[in-house]
Formats: structure tokens, sequence, C-alpha cells
């Protein structure tokens, strides 16, 4: 059976999906697909940090989900049997450029006219304000996935500074493009950002 | 019903530990508990690390354990039902401190003699090599647990190069006090990681 998601992607499974039951419960890289809206992003970010590793220009990893485990069952090699997602309380990237500590989100929309704040949550900002503090390098990699995936670079600053002073709940289209820098993308690497990093932060 | 640990403490269960399935099907907490013998040295620089965000000095995060989720109820609201663990491919903590990106990784070992390098793995060795190629700070925790939990921080390189040019599998604990730096306890921060730090790489 096949199945189709928001981004166009399709996905076989290995058996119709029948049942209620069986409509919800389902692989997680399943779910993965269809609830992150960012998973195209995610994956051209893991792709270009690949790429920067083997160029040895920077190390960015990407942090894994946090996930609170409830029960193991050690009688099928420790599997884990009951567990459930926790919110991530920092951002999705960070990593080290020329010694400098960099530290990264990354979102996607599909709104054509603004970046909506609601996809940053109270927790990231704080994370990133600290970020600041201690003298590391912040930012957001924003996607328009509606507009060709057109992608910027908005230093976390920007966004802290809006979200402080404005009342509005998104930041405008062309505002973004007007105060951050446009991230080109290509072949390999998929996205570069680290020469926008270059441009912005060491020049 | 108590349970006993090797590493002194004990763990008060809900019900009594009773059928061979039920002592092998535990609460995750329990395992970590006692499969991880660093979990005191992990506790402690967790601590350190809360006691350095809230005096403003570095910021620090423990990386979350990678987990490969199989498949995820949502009839129950996503619970995972399916999962297991993967290896952890970098370092348990990285951070920020002065602006400069530090990348480190805490063991502890019950050996009264010598630190095992067979508590490091060769994915470790390969991040934190990278790690010091760009500029980084990387560096190991070492905690002899069974010696008055004495706990020093040693150069990652000093590692690297011991692997590199050693037969020996496990590093002399008078090598690593004469290589390494005493990291002092005490009751806020718990281990003084930070002050070692400061004196070996900004000095």
């Amino acid at each position: 059976m096949t199945v189709k998601y928001p981004n166009g992607k399709t996905f076989e499974t290995k058996k119709p999906i029948g049942t209620q039951a069986d409509k919800k419960i389902v692989s997680a890289k399943l779910h993965k697909s269809a609830a992150n809206r960012g998973m195209g992003l995610e994956y051209d970010l893991n792709l270009s940090n690949e790429y920067y590793l083997e160029k040895n220009l920077c190390l960015v990893t990407k942090r894994p989900t946090p996930i609170n485990i409830v029960k193991v069952d050690y009688t099928k090699g420790a599997r884990i049997t009951n567990a459930y997602f926790e919110k991530q309380s920092t951002t999705d990237y960070n990593g080290v450029y020329k010694g400098r500590y960099l530290d990264f989100e990354a979102k996607s929309t599909r709104s054509k006219t603004s970046f909506p704040l609601a996809n940053i949550s109270e927790h990231q900002i704080k994370h990133l304000s600290k970020v600041i503090k201690h003298g590391g390098i912040a930012f957001f990699i924003i996607e328009f996935a509606l507009l060709n995936n057109d992608t910027y670079l908005l230093d976390a600053s920007y966004i802290i500074d809006f979200i402080n002073k404005e009342k509005r709940k998104s930041i405008p289209y062309e505002d973004v493009k007007k105060y951050g820098h446009q991230i080109k993308r290509g072949y390999n690497p998929r996205l570069d950002y680290l020469q926008v990093v270059q441009e912005v932060y060491f020049k």
C-alpha cells in the first residue's frame, strides 16, 4: 500500500493499513515523515553536516530526541517496551567551527507570507539567549517550504528582540529576507549554511 | 523490597520481584543504576552544570541517549512500544565557555590501579580527534570510584596519543595523576571541572 504525505513523498507499507487501530499503530518513521514538516530540511542539514565533516570544515551534530524510558524488557535483549517523547529543552544542532561554539535550530514553514513564532518554544529561546551570553554563535535556519524551499540564516538575537519588542506572532517573509541571509542550495553540500556563518560571524 | 547494587546504593521496588521474568522486566531507571557505574559521576556532573548555568559561568548540556524507535502506539497518546538503545557515536557532554567549544566524555572505573581503555569506544576517540582538529577543547573526566572518587580531567590528546603509541590496554593511575588535573569535589559545584578547564586551556 502506498501512503501519501503532505510533502509529496510516498511511503510503502508492508501490509495494507486496515482497521482504526492499525491506522494508529504505525512505525515511527512513518510518524516522523508525516508529523515533522521539517523532515526534508533536517535531511538536507544532516547531509550537509556529513559533507562538512568529510571535508574537515566543521563538526556539527544533531542532538538525539530525548525520550523518557518507562520499561525495558531484558528477555528480548534490552528492548524498550514503554517510553514517551520528551520535549527538547535545547536546540537540534550544535558543534564547533574554527574553535567557536555554534548552536542552531532549523524550522520549516508552509506559510508563504511569514514565519510563525509558534514554531519556536520558549525553552529554545532561553537556551539560545544563554549561548549568546557565553560567546557562542546562535541562529535559526528558516525554510519556506512552499516558496521553492527558500532558506535563510537568521541570527538568534534578531528573533529574541522581535519576540521582546513586537506584538506580532510571526516574522514577515520580507523581514526574514531583509535581516536574514539566504542560504544557497546545491548538490553537495545540499544547504551551504557554513558559508553564511563564515560571512556573517567571521568577517 | 530493597535491591542492592554494586555501588552500594539501594532501590525500593513497588512490589516484590518474584518470577524470573519479573526479574528481567524492570524499570529502566533500575537498569541505568545497575548497569551504568558512572551514574554517580553523571549525577554530579549534571548538578555541576546546573550550578554553572545558574551562575552564568558556562553552558554545558548532556546529549540524550540515542534510541532507535521501531513502533509508536497512537491509541495511547504517542507511546513508544518498541525501541532499542543505539550506541552513542559522540560523547556525553558538550557546550560553550567563553565562546570556545567544549566536548568531553565522563567515565568512572572501579579499578584501583588504572583506567581501562575498554571504557572508551572508537567512535568517541574519532569524535574527540575531530573536535581538536576544529579548535575545540576536548577532554575526559575520569573517576576512580574505589579510590574515594578521586577524579581527573585528562586532555583527549593524551589519551589519543596513548592509544596510538602504547600497547597497554589501560592507563596507570599514577599516569592519570601525573598527566591529568585533579578536579576538586565540594558541595556546590559538586565537581568543579570548569576551574580546571580555565587553568589548563585559558592560561
